[in-house]
């Protein structure tokens, strides 16, 4: 997979991708990734990437032509999956990264900056619009990073076999149950008994449990997505009477 | 406010929060920014951050001592709000941000990385946990900085009255509607003649009836919650009449 980033902040998205996990893969060969400065493809005589809304709004938004010069130049050959990084866009998830990652297109990822970009660019280029979440950020190049990290621990050969973990939250669509590690007592806290019983049942079974606990209790909404057994549905009817005539402990944590 | 985080990674925070908007914030003394290198605070004979977790699990986790350490020296005194970022917390919005914001309690962020961090240290220091989304990355430091981020717009003097736009998706509760700068006609795309008409009032009834047709067409559950005048209500109701027949409009965006 090649992912190219269109942006005016290009070394904020170099500075990141060259480490970790993902700058590893990258030295590895599993993707190639370059950032591209918008400014380069700005042709006019002024050199200009930007310009004022149409009609008195304040603000500046980028203009379509550096953007689709920028695209012409680095992607149009290859026909990549093209994505905008904007708060109007759909919310990112784990699925939706699975989907990038399996699907394996080349990736064109746009970073606005300022008020925005001009509407055309993005329907010329027919642009998939991301959103990371619910909140206003100060340009794309953070989101773009954080799906760029996202697809890449998906790509075969990029995660190593100790940095394997299926366990993790929105793997399983639950969240993840509490962990611990040495000192077995810290500060008079002690390791909860069953994770040094040896009992790999036990221990599975208790895993199980504190996840579904946990989403129970902080995100109660996944569980009607998320694969459940029957066993599962009988524990969360437990839970649901424990804490029946105890609403202080939602959304607590 | 004074913001400290705690992270194996501080230069990619560094790297980000030096630059931008955010970066001219901390220049201007708007806030402060420290990020801290866990690794400095392990004191044991063999300076460990990590160990493996209780039971037979792959993987590492940070151990609590070097975290506690960290945070007694550098911001124990100031008694801080302290987060923990983590893909099993409460999911980030705008006005969790704008709460954090206009608390302006200093913040302690700490970043988990490897497969996380002993539940008792997060116990200890009463973390709040968030999550910036329904997905998973390599660590803690990318949703520190977008954390930071977001709250250090909001401060007072940290956007000029050029940066500051009120229209932005998510501000409102609902969705931006699309912009157009120059030229007039771009590969054949002509701005929408309203917003060349500079009728004012127009222009305003035309923005926020796209918002409400690119909130009600991407994201209506987010209509819900936002605020509505009553003739938002009834421009609404048009709009599902004239969508009830065109199913494959939904979610395409």
């Amino acid at each position: 997979m090649r992912i190219d980033i269109a942006t005016l902040f290009p070394e904020i998205c170099e500075a990141y991708l060259g480490q970790s996990i993902v700058g590893r893969a990258r030295n590895k060969g599993v993707f190639e990734l370059y950032c591209h400065q918008i400014r380069d493809y700005a042709f006019d005589k002024h050199r200009r990437v930007d310009d004022t809304p149409y009609s008195e709004r304040q603000g500046m938004l980028l203009l379509a032509e550096p953007i689709w010069q920028c695209y012409q130049a680095v992607a149009a050959d290859r026909e990549p999956h093209v994505i905008f990084m904007s708060p109007r866009g759909k919310t990112l998830n784990q699925s939706k990264l699975r989907e990038l990652a399996q699907e394996g297109r080349d990736l064109f990822i746009l970073c606005g900056h300022y008020e925005g970009v001009d509407q055309r660019v993005l329907d010329k280029l027919g642009a998939e619009e991301i959103s990371i979440g619910d909140y206003v950020l100060t340009g794309g190049e953070l989101p773009a990073v954080i799906l760029t990290d996202g697809v890449v621990r998906l790509l075969d050969g990029t995660l190593s076999q100790e940095d394997c973990f299926v366990d993790e939250s929105h793997y399983s669509g639950l969240l993840e149950y509490p962990q611990y590690t040495k000192p077995q007592i810290w500060q008079g806290m002690k390791v909860p008994d069953i994770l040094i019983s040896g009992h790999h049942a036990n221990i599975m079974k208790w895993r199980r449990q504190k996840s579904l606990e946990e989403t129970y209790l902080r995100r109660p909404e996944l569980l009607e997505t998320a694969p459940l057994t029957d066993e599962d549905t009988a524990f969360l009817s437990e839970l649901k009477a424990r804490y029946e005539d105890m609403p202080e402990f939602f959304n607590k944590k």
